[in-house]
């Protein structure tokens, strides 16, 4: 079959033959039906070196996957050939305390699991192929009723991270309370959404393009804001001052991190979803009393299955652009030059 | 002023003439811009005697009432003349645990409370007149903007007792997750519209009558059912077997309670909030698994603050039809008859 | 190997010689090194009839299980030969959503489990015997350090029953509040001990038994109070007037169901354990307001977790008797004449 | 009546001669039993400066108070002279959303406020004097049975800044996981108790003296490590490599900040309580996935009647010696030299 696949750091994947996979014992065999194409993926090609994670090329690509089942290795019960999965994409030990509640994203006996701190695609070979080897049954998840492989791909990482990490800060959104969404991008919008779909908080967005504020607007959110150095006072200003209740700042550079602390309502949730780099000096006094502070990665094999459940109900949808596998390499170069409207889904 | 008064058990109310109100320490003076006619004052003209509750007649009916701010006594602050304001009904004692956090429904001293596990227009003067006194400044609530006091009366108690039935089982509501209402009614058809504005579960509305239905479709059920002796398997069959994760039963007699435990998921939530007179043998095998079953009461002044933002927004809006003082009895006549459409609100 | 088999419904287990099991992909054997005797096993032998539960006989008894793993089947990661672990005694079906968290006990697919709604001892092979065939490894849980495995096999059952119907509370037992445990045998005074190791609440202990109350001070009791007509009255007078937050029914028949229900204070939990066979009446009126009723069965696996450390410090003691597997028939004889001196436990 | 008042900032208070105060409508005069002599009372009398906060002086001293009722003022209702209660310190608007529950630390109303951000003893008269003032009816909570006041004031604060630290923190704390408590001074000694009478986490101090080492010990701790450069260190080895669920840094300085954020296991608690002036530069990899940071101040009003409760009941005991208000200068002499045993409590 042919794959997609980085052979050494710092170069560009290749599109090459390889054997189709076969199951061991716990295994199962995925036919890709859609892969995402994920803007990680170009850290991979381009930023990683030797020894900055545990594991090294080559492997295929492709961490956001959805199929149908190919194949199962001995003792894998509960899944037929041919119905259609979305595949778990973080991977764990299966026998710590937060991979046996589904929680491979904060694994917490990395050597244990089939690469430190990966996944398909990620150290193991992805779904940017014809089938990709899963190799725990339990990743495997099926699809609810309705839902298309190509869709739900980018709902296993662009649809499960914001909803992680807005499900997590639920509590704190009742009525009368305010959520802002910053950078509304890939995950931002979808994170709009979501927060519209599953509470009656208040909805601001904030970013510096206008395509991003009307595609928020779209999304459903209730005040959209350009970004700058008045933001956190616009945000006191449309909330009566107390602030927001839950900042998700899907940017996360100095700039975001700054205008999130000074936005967040005591007691808030500011939650670091965007991987930019940003630092955020916290002191007694530098954020609004009780103000949690805290990161979110990815999410748990469960609030996939309610992600899912969102998306074949039509009350979250990713904006998607699909491509075949040999067009993989253009999907990445408009992801660069940011002419790609929405997530891009590799069908092989 | 002109007041509708109940002046003795098992009589009509009248509208008679009796002084305005005038506040003492800590009490404010509301003028009334809308008071609503519940079921309950049936009961209390029809079919209370003496010694059923710890109060008597006389005293003005209307237990869902909103206005303005009309005069404050000594001490009170943080309310300002002429401001817009809902009224919260129960009023508790004020000092044990429950009426600290605003859950006067429950008081746990109701010898300390103005009457004991009752309100103004029940078994104090209430909201069916020009003016009322509310005895304590906490339980007068702003109005958030937008909302008018018409509308705001009927959500302190047709609003806020599904509020409360609905909120309390949030963690029990993700996608995925099914919500079953019995009984769209007055109270029910708000459940409905409470459960859309603040859940993405999915809902079943279930009643005998085809206009209740349509209504239950209106705001927003996804599917609706008519209530009959396979009502439990027809919830399990829509549900993938699963049965609800919430039942609310705004009926609350034998045949419901039957149908709520028989369609209910293990560890789900069957709340009784119709107060129909039924009855539901519980033992170890006759409920699914871990289903808790309860009765809830009205709900609390945090609460009622959520229900009104749902409110403003638009997000939750009874059937309501106003009716001016002189015709309240007008109003109560068409409730028992079963042609009033909606909530009546008397607007004096 | 020997291991004592039910061979039929109504019948006594016999002591038989039995091929060892050798583990398929994904099982795992276990040598035993502790069968805890449950009263549950009376009921195998002496009441059910076919048809009564999906499987029969034969089978090996036994279903609270601990000792050491013997060996692996293909695919089997993160045990080791030898390593002291229990077996979670619920089997589902692994694919379900509760049981992906762990919650095999009410497993939504009993179609796709071992046996449906069964375990080893409950319809498959058990632990009375020198080794145990465990069909999937994520029953297989590592015991901490410091467990001996004769003490883990009790808690597996009698300490997690409680546990995990005590845990599911704790939101209602902070500081100031009380736990009412009604039945002080095998499941209740380990329920006491949990009570006090994992709470500030106040324990009340209710039995008919002298030595049961005595027991139930050694385990930490501040108040014991024989069972009589009274009881709900004591426990309202003991709390100020305000009842159990929690009311905890270890025997379940219908004169502790009534007593909790009269004893339980508003927003309460009165969580029936005991399956003695009763039936509460409840209507709108017949308990107090928002008291949750549910049944609770055995517990999770994340909670087995938590128990075994509870045991491993010293936290948790059910008090044991062990006996050989030669014995066994008469540590049964002796737990059903009432002179077994806490839980059996049979060693190999 | 004799009062210690701080009459400018930057100056030593004094014991003066002021009239008794007299209860306005609403309000309640507590004849003081108890005054916590509290750090904080340092920092007014040496480095508070006009501007610091929006009240200056003169005022009496003292913001950890509780002695008994004396006067009621006009509509006060549920309590009674003589009754023995304590002061809750932080007094909000009252009308807020934080106040309407007892929240009154994170008041969102300041300018509603008697002072805002302020109460008793800090910028209007506190304890330390005869009698107290006590602006609203709502912040005097009854004692518990046998509870003295002597005892119940250094409750009032030095018990409820770490209970309410530590409270919002138990779902985080089940069996099996670890608390770490940095500075075991005034509130964290409290805090072991705490954390050990409310949970069965285990339990590990930190500290660089070896008197506050020893005091952990007799407070509960299961371990105790002396702070130093591998104290995260031997945190992870000391918890299987998985770091402290809940860490609860009572200093705040740089060091105790870093060690925190090293020690803690994801999804964990960083928990700020001591205002030390460090800073936490808070990046993406900066500190283990979704641990939450966050700081806490104070705690709330049913919090307080929780912690009454324990105080009552023996399960937590702050160290205390009492001094005549004639020596309460040298009470704070010997606090700010570090000789004094525990809490100083006045006794007027």
């Amino acid at each position: 079959m042919r794959a997609l696949r980085l052979t050494a750091w710092k170069t560009e994947p290749e599109l090459v033959e390889v054997d189709e996979p076969t199951p061991g014992p716990g295994q199962v065999v995925v036919k890709i039906g859609g892969a995402g194409a994920c803007h990680s993926d170009l850290h991979l090609m381009h930023d990683f070196e030797p020894g900055a994670v545990p594991w090294n090329p080559p492997f295929t690509l492709g961490h956001e996957n959805a199929g149908w089942v190919h194949a199962l290795g001995a003792g894998v019960t509960g899944l037929e050939i041919g119905q259609p999965v979305a595949v778990y994409g973080p991977w764990g030990c299966g026998t710590c305390a937060r991979c046996r509640v589904g929680v491979d994203t904060y694994c917490e006996n990395p050597a244990g699991a089939p690469v430190p701190g990966g996944g398909g695609g990620l150290g193991l070979d992805g779904g940017m192929a014809e089938y990709e080897l899963v190799p725990a049954a339990r990743h495997v998840v099926p699809l609810p009723e309705g839902l298309d492989p190509v869709l739900a791909a980018p709902l296993t990482d662009a649809g499960l991270t914001p909803y992680h990490a807005i499900r997590r800060s639920w509590s704190k959104l009742p009525p009368g309370s305010t959520a802002v969404v910053i950078g509304v991008g890939g995950l931002g919008h979808v994170g709009v959404q979501i927060l519209k779909a599953t509470t009656a908080a208040r909805v601001i967005a904030v970013d510096n393009r206008d395509d991003a504020l009307r595609l928020a607007e779209e999304c459903g959110a209730d005040l959209t804001l350009r970004s700058g150095e008045r933001t956190a006072e616009e945000i006191r200003a449309a909330t009566g001052g107390r602030g927001a209740d839950v900042v998700l700042d899907f940017v996360g550079v100095d700039a975001t991190l700054r205008t999130g602390a000074a936005a967040a309502r005591t007691v808030g949730d500011l939650t670091i979803v965007g991987i930019g780099g940003g630092t955020l000096p916290v002191s007694f006094f530098s954020v609004p009393y009780e103000v949690s502070i805290q990161t979110t990665y990815w999410g748990s094999r469960p609030e996939l299955i309610e992600v899912l459940d969102l998306g074949a109900r039509g009350l979250v949808r990713p904006k998607t652009t699909t491509f075949r596998l040999d067009d993989a390499m253009t999907a990445y170069r408009m992801m660069q030059e940011g002419t790609l409207e929405g997530r891009a889904v590799i069908v092989p």
